[in-house]
């Protein structure tokens, strides 16, 4: 197999700092050894200037969001408003227009520096609920999205199966339900990943899964060693109402039907009791904050330090894309924790380089990748330090750079599984990706 | 005198919604007319594809502090211990050496469509606080670093007497103090504008000038009918100093001593009671948010709705310049403030594209400026839709699209006074502007 040498003059090898000088050599799809301190490019080798740091995991993505960008921010409200507006939106998919639009959205990602997506995905059936002919042809659009996009993709079945704590599904949501989480797990289990692709399941929330039905879904994921996502306690009336419905908060009663674990992720976990955060933490469960998010619906700050120091990994999400940055998605925990505390310093730049990279992909499913080291796959990102908002970037501190100054349109490079799918900024499968944004979101609104 | 016309696509006269095919006429550095709703450019006119807003005002920087981005980012601590690194890169300032940074700096402006900068500057004097031969020379400085960056600038000249409730001025703050405020207005008197350059004071906060000295550069400023800035409650221990020192609040205090009005703009405005919002808005003083730098201060989320309610115009600045993208602060007031009450629409978008133009350029003492209209100013910035940011904006929330989803990156086109600064995407007058930060930057730190 031939091998590609590549030279990075800076990149993270997940420690602290920054090494210089670091020769990457790939085979196929894979990085096979890693040398530091190499003081100029060896012949041949392909030449990354600036930061490179491993390929970012986006953690949790609704790709079809992406077309409410700008469009939710005309009116008043809350959350609960806003979800009227995004089911407007799901009501129109098709697998079709949902397959143009993922890949945009997709490319639109690995522009940014994205080589694997975490898609939370519960559009699955017809208008009324009706199943298309072929039962996944919406999470099979999906997977095709990523791979024309050029990106790894988690496709985290979702089961929703009630439209809140004792309430069917209704109107738009029909398209979201199984006709139980039995059902769910059989049209789950016919899906295929691939080189490019893994299956995951979620739990949408407490809200949309009954307490009874949650331990399929947590059983189906906890047998195939495959991921487990859901929504957790991103709004105070859920935790409310799941209180009121089950005398349990969402954390507790996950934990109580097996939801809990190293393997399983909770999304936002904004509005927790010291009680849940001991939880999760002390089942290694993973937490995904997904700061540009948070601050859009109005969610609040959840406690991602406390979760950390009790012992919950942290990995970071898009989730609306109404923005599509890690960095600063990365910078967002620490930067809300900031304002929430009043103090400065809850994080190491180099741990919330961890959570958008290794931490990332381990809550995906992907523990091997996100790092820069032989064995790994070759997926790798550079950061441009010649834009105005890098330059004069400190050498001592270029993990610190990147993550509090680089932005996604200082992404200059990157490679997924050894393949170079952006050049100097520029997508390399799909040529237009602005245009092809823009027509897949025209035929959906 | 020649006429240029220029086409939009789209561009925000002021309303809540965009104007579509603008022709704004241009003869020297003025708009003489706009006509809206032209379905094609006429011949020979210059075409801005995209969405143009007026240029932008930037009320609130410390040009010296882009030397710290990335580097302040590695040690916990608060607001105060930031102060420290911040005084050792004032400390190493001589007038050549901040012209070459500021001249960097606000060209790295003048690219993310700043067409006014607000430079509240306070680092006068020599080491130990020994006067320049010149005594404005660092004033000067920066008035000429604006000239060649190609903006305007309002040099809000800072009184600045004490370390403290209290205190001498010790160490590095020596350079900031003029023996007292009647020395200081000596000085100030000196500093001349220009056709690009109006002249301003400021009280850099109640810590820093005794109540006895306020009076005169309240005095001085409202002679001169020049805006008058004061950094104000940006931290807790602030107040609690100014009540224990005087029994009033910082807002009381400054508005015994002639401080508040129409030309007066608080910055940050952080920590007020009922009281303080009252007193700011009945009087009608201006503030200035500046988001981005309070959360990475960990300032906390002031309250820029109840200030406005109140009577307060809003103003953007970008302050410690870690982030210059005066569209992030934009929409951070809007966010945050979605953190802060976990509920959406606090503000239009519209409201906060005014904040960031013409409220901005009023609280610089450039009412004129800030608005596509006849008899203003030609400063015109174009966003492109072309991005992967843009793309797919809906025509009808092109405004909530500008402000929630564009990134100085997005900024092509920028005219100032007439002429051209920005062209796709590149500075006409400073042809590296990377490589003229990175080596201001070498050389400070």
């Amino acid at each position: 197999m031939p091998v590609t040498l590549i030279y990075a003059d800076h990149a993270w090898l997940g420690g602290d700092g920054m090494a210089r000088g670091v020769v990457i050599e790939v085979r196929g799809e894979w990085i096979t050894a890693v040398r530091q301190g190499v003081p100029a490019p060896p012949p041949g080798a392909v030449h990354l200037r600036g930061i490179t740091v491993p390929g970012l995991a986006n953690a949790h993505s609704h790709a079809f969001h992406r077309a409410l960008r700008g469009r939710t921010q005309r009116e008043r409200g809350t959350f609960w408003t806003w979800r009227e507006q995004m089911y407007g939106v799901a009501a129109r998919l098709t697998p079709d227009t949902y397959h143009a639009l993922a890949r945009a959205a997709y490319a639109e990602m690995a522009l940014a520096g994205v080589a694997c997506v975490g898609e939370f995905h519960y559009v699955h059936h017809d208008t009324g609920g009706r199943p298309y002919s072929s039962p996944n042809a919406m999470g099979e659009a999906l997977l095709a999205a990523a791979a024309e996009a050029g990106i790894r993709i988690t496709l985290l079945d979702t089961c929703y199966l009630r439209g809140g704590f004792g309430m069917p599904l209704e109107g738009p949501q029909l398209r979201f339900g199984d006709r139980d989480a039995a059902a769910w797990a059989d049209r789950a289990s016919a899906l295929k990943g691939g080189g490019h692709a893994r299956i995951g399941a979620a739990v949408h929330s407490v809200r949309a899964v009954p307490s009874e039905e949650i331990g399929t879904v947590s059983g189906w994921a906890r047998e195939r060693g495959a991921p487990l996502h859901f929504h957790l306690s991103e709004q105070v009336a859920e935790n409310e109402a799941c209180l009121s419905a089950y005398g349990r908060t969402p954390a507790e009663l996950l934990a109580e039907h097996g939801a809990l674990g190293s393997l399983s992720s909770a999304v936002h976990a904004t509005h927790l009791r010291p009680e849940d955060v001991a939880l999760l933490g002390g089942s290694r469960t993973a937490v995904c904050m997904c700061p540009t998010t948070e601050r859009d619906l109005a969610d609040g700050i959840g406690p991602a330090r406390s979760l950390a120091d009790a012992g919950s990994p942290l990995s970071l999400g898009s989730d609306s894309n109404a923005v599509v940055d890690l960095f600063e998605e990365a910078r967002g925990v620490e930067l809300d924790e900031r304002l929430a505390s009043r103090h400065r310093g809850h994080w190491l730049a180099a741990d919330l380089l961890r959570a958008a990279t290794s931490d990332g992909h381990a809550s995906l499913g992907w523990p091997e990748a996100g790092r820069i080291e032989a064995g790994a796959p070759a997926d790798l990102v550079t950061v441009t330090l010649d834009s105005v908002r890098m330059a004069g970037s400190p050498l001592g501190a270029l993990v610190e750079s990147v993550v509090f100054a680089a932005t996604a349109a200082d992404v200059r490079e990157v490679f997924v599984g050894g393949r170079h799918v952006v050049t100097g900024g520029r997508h390399q499968l799909i040529e237009d990706v602005p245009a092809a944004l823009t027509a897949a979101i025209l035929e959906l609104t």
